[in-house]
Parts: structure tokens; sequence; C-alpha cells
């Protein structure tokens, strides 16, 4: 057992599935659930994923508190829970953005960042709440902490060991490069897919155009059936890394654009083939 | 049986896959391999795609014959052709773009250009090659085909039947507005992904970005493994509606860009949820 009680602070499919994860691996001993949504908490219960509803105050006598809600509502949560939290409580989070999380547990945690450990799983699905929960969500999946320089030594180890008790890879960044590189790996493809079938589809004759849009397409646009207000707070909350990568796209896609003008035959198969090789690189790596 | 003799040119994962079909059909007698890879076309024979290899006077005496080599080849292929031609003799092709198709064939076919029937399948793979064939390679999937005003409304009608008996679903459309739906929902796609791949191999540091990508962005940048030099034909063949869709493309990037510098929350939302709802009404007539 790696700690006595846990509270999760949203009990959907990142909470719910980091707490069965523990249950299974024997980790944690209790499971407490917080929450604004009743019927989430009432399904949560149901499913298993936690072993009963808490307060603020109950959350805060937890060993280990997750906050696992919509990243925009991280500094207002800390707020609720930091008046409560009792010695030697490890605070940690799942947001998709890691600066500003950081910033938020800075502002309303005072003397207690020590004990906040930043973290983001590299994890997730189309599907969301507590139905979609499963106990093998992080089997293999990197999870990235990004602990700051005042962050507790143990309670660094002790998140690190959660994870890794729930089947994931950890690694740690700086949250600043964390941002920059999931603006530019995560972040600007969801808005480059999203950007694309909103200009379709604002086409009069649009019908016409998806009529024949096929397996590429499908493919390329599956992350535009992401959460639409999960993608509106992660580009707010990563504006200016975002910023910078639709920048830089456009720029890349300027260039190409001026490849084509110019029937640049050599230019197009040099940059296709560099492309093609650097993303078959990549797989290999994943498979490995 | 439909025709008696099929010639099909180039005997790659496109040709191979309609002799197949065709053949599990009964649709055809004998099917005649032509293509300038000798090695191709000896695996063609060995796998079954055809019957026998043969020159450019023997394809001429086919019923029909099918271009399935790249793009770029097709005034030349024609022209080779068309002093063979036996009277009544159809040509058709599968080419991904078709008005400069067209313009190929009424200048290499003249008074046999009301043989020739555009086509264009919407199917293939990452894979190519006759190892790649598959006799269900078309079924259910839509095949689009261009006729042009001269087309005689037999060569059409045995063209479509050929597709038909192949599994697929036969839809004509006029050949620039065929180039202006594919640049927008293939084309554009393809392009979108290569160079979002090269942007990021391209930096310095792209081994850090290229380590913490996952399912989104192996799902958004899969159509970037597909064959540099097809991709470059495609480009240059269908330069106009690719530069038009580009142009397009980048508005709705900086339109978007314009969106999170502002931080217009309620403007993301917008437009993300009516991404979502136009791929996901997409998506339920794809399946039905």
């Amino acid at each position: 057992m790696i700690v006595g009680t846990l509270a999760i602070v949203g009990t959907g499919l990142i909470g719910g599935s980091f707490s069965l994860a523990l249950k299974q691996a024997g980790a944690v001993h209790e499971v407490l659930g917080v929450g604004r949504n009743p019927a989430s908490l009432t399904a949560a219960l149901e499913l298993g994923l936690i072993d009963r509803a808490a307060s603020w105050v109950e959350a805060g006598q937890a060993d280990c508190v997750l906050l696992a809600m919509p990243v925009g509502e991280t500094e207002a949560v800390l707020k609720s829970l930091a008046p409560h939290l009792k010695t030697g409580a490890i605070v940690t989070d799942a947001g998709s953005t890691k600066a500003n999380v950081v910033e938020a547990a800075r502002a309303a945690l005072g003397a207690r960042f020590a004990d906040f450990v930043p973290g983001h799983p590299i994890a997730g699905s189309e599907q969301s709440g507590p139905g979609a929960a499963r106990a093998d969500l992080y089997q293999g999946r990197k999870v990235v902490l990004t602990p700051h320089a005042d962050t507790r030594a143990d309670a660094l180890a002790t998140v690190r060991a959660l994870w890794e008790a729930a089947g994931a890879q950890v690694e740690t960044l700086d949250a600043e490069l964390h941002d920059r590189v999931f603006a530019a790996v995560s972040h600007l493809p969801h808005l480059a897919a999203f950007a694309l079938v909103d200009e379709l589809a604002q086409r009069a004759d649009g019908d016409t155009f998806f009529r024949f849009a096929a397996s590429g397409f499908r493919d390329f646009t599956r992350i535009a059936g992401s959460s639409p207000e999960m993608w509106r707070d992660i580009a707010l909350a990563n504006r200016e890394a975002v910023l910078t990568e639709l920048d830089a796209y456009v720029a890349a896609l300027q260039a190409l654009r001026q490849t084509v003008a110019s029937e640049d035959a050599e230019g197009l198969l040099k940059l296709f083939s560099r492309a093609r090789a650097a993303r078959e690189n990549w797989m290999k790596k994943q498979d490995s």
C-alpha cells in the first residue's frame, strides 16, 4: 500500500481510472470522491470508482488528493481544499497544461505549495465520464510530472510510485517545456483538426465535400470529435505556446504553398520524404 | 461476363485489386498486364493478378484498358496505346485527379477520346505494389466517374458495371468539381499532415517533441506515411485547387489564432462544437 486514503476531485474518466488501477494494484486503502455533480458521484459510487462521496473537510484528511476536474477550476478547487489539508498531505493533478496550474497552486496553497506535485497523464479518449473509467487506462502510457523548485522530494516520490502502480511510465519535465511540447504535439493537432472540419462545414456546398471524404479524412479529423469544453480550456490555459505553434504551422503551410505554386517537384518530394521518414522513425520508437 | 479481355497498365495495388475482384465476380474472361517494370509483371503473374504480360499492340486488342499507373504518365501511356486500339475498345483510368487526366486523354486519343471514361476509386492504403492487391479492396467503396461531354454512353455503362461487379458504389461528378472536392477532403489533409511532421522534424530539439507525441498525433499524421512520389504528383496535377484549399485552410487557422489571441472563450467553444457536430453528422452518414 502506497497511501491509506486517496481523494479524487472529479470522478470521471481520468480520476476514476486512476482509482480503479490503484485499487487493483492494492496501492490504496480507501478512495473518496469529491465533486459538484451529484449524478457523477452517484455513478462513481455504483461503478466502484470511489468508496464514498466526501466534503472538502474530509478530502483534506486524505493522504493524497488528485485533481481530475477541468483545468480551469484548479485555483478555485485548491482554495476550497487548502484550509482543510492535514499535515503531510500531498496534492497532485492530472491537467493537460502545467505552467498555469503551477501558478494557480502557488496562489491558492501558500505555504503548502511544497506539497503540490503537478502531473499530466498522456492518456485519454474521446469518451469521458465515470462510465468510461478503466483499470488499464494508464497501462504502458506516459505520465509527465513537472515538479517545481519547492516540491518536496518525498511528495514527488509518492506520486511517482502511485502512477507506476497504475501501470504508467513516469517522466519529469520542466513545466514550461511541458507546455511547449504539448502545444506542438497535441494542442496544435487538435486545433488544426477542429479548424479543418469547421472550414468545410461552413461552406454552402459543404455536403458535397463531406460526401466524398474517406479514411484519410476520418483519421486526420478523429481528434475533432474531442470535448469542445476541454479544448477551449486547454487553448486558453496554454495560450502563448499554442499561438507560437499556430504561427509555426501556418509558416510551414505557406512554405509548402510556395513549393506547390512554383511547381518545385523536387522540393515537394524532399519534404514529403523527410516527413515520412521522421514519422516511421517515431513509430518504430513507439513500438519498442 | 461484362468484358472478354481486360488490359491493366500498372499491375500494383489498384490495378491488381480490380483484376482480382472482377475475376472473382466472373465479370472478365482474361486479364492482360502491361508495365515497364518486369519484376512487377512477374509478381502480378505469380499472384494471379494477370493471366499474361502483354505489349501495347496486344493491350490495344482488349475490350477494356484500365490505366492504374502514376497519373503523371497518363499522356505518354495513352500515346503508346492509341495507335493499336481496336474498334469499340474502352479506355478508363484510376487516377486521383481528373481534369488533367481528361486533358491528357483529349491530347493523346484524338478521335478515340469518346471511348475514354475517367475514373477515381476512393480506396487505397499506405501499402502499394502487386503484393498488396486484394479482391475486396473496392467492396463498399465509392468510385467516382467523371464523364466528359463526348464520352460514349455505352462505354460509361460498361465501366460502371465493371466497378459495380468489383463491389463499388459508382457516382458521377464533373471533373472540375471532382478535383475541387478531393483537393479539400483528401489532398489538403495529406499536405497538412506532411507539413506538420516535417516542421517538427526540422527543429533542433525535435526529438523531445516526438518523444511525447501520442495517439492523437499518430492518427492526425497517419497519412504522412503515404507515398511521397504519389503525393508530389497529385499536388502538381491538381495544383490550382490545392492552392485554393491551402489558402482557405491558412485563413481558417489565422481566424482561429485570432480567437485564441483575444481569449474569446465563447468563440472557441462555438467553433469546436460546430466542428464536432459536423464530424459526428458525417460519421453517422458513413455508417449508414
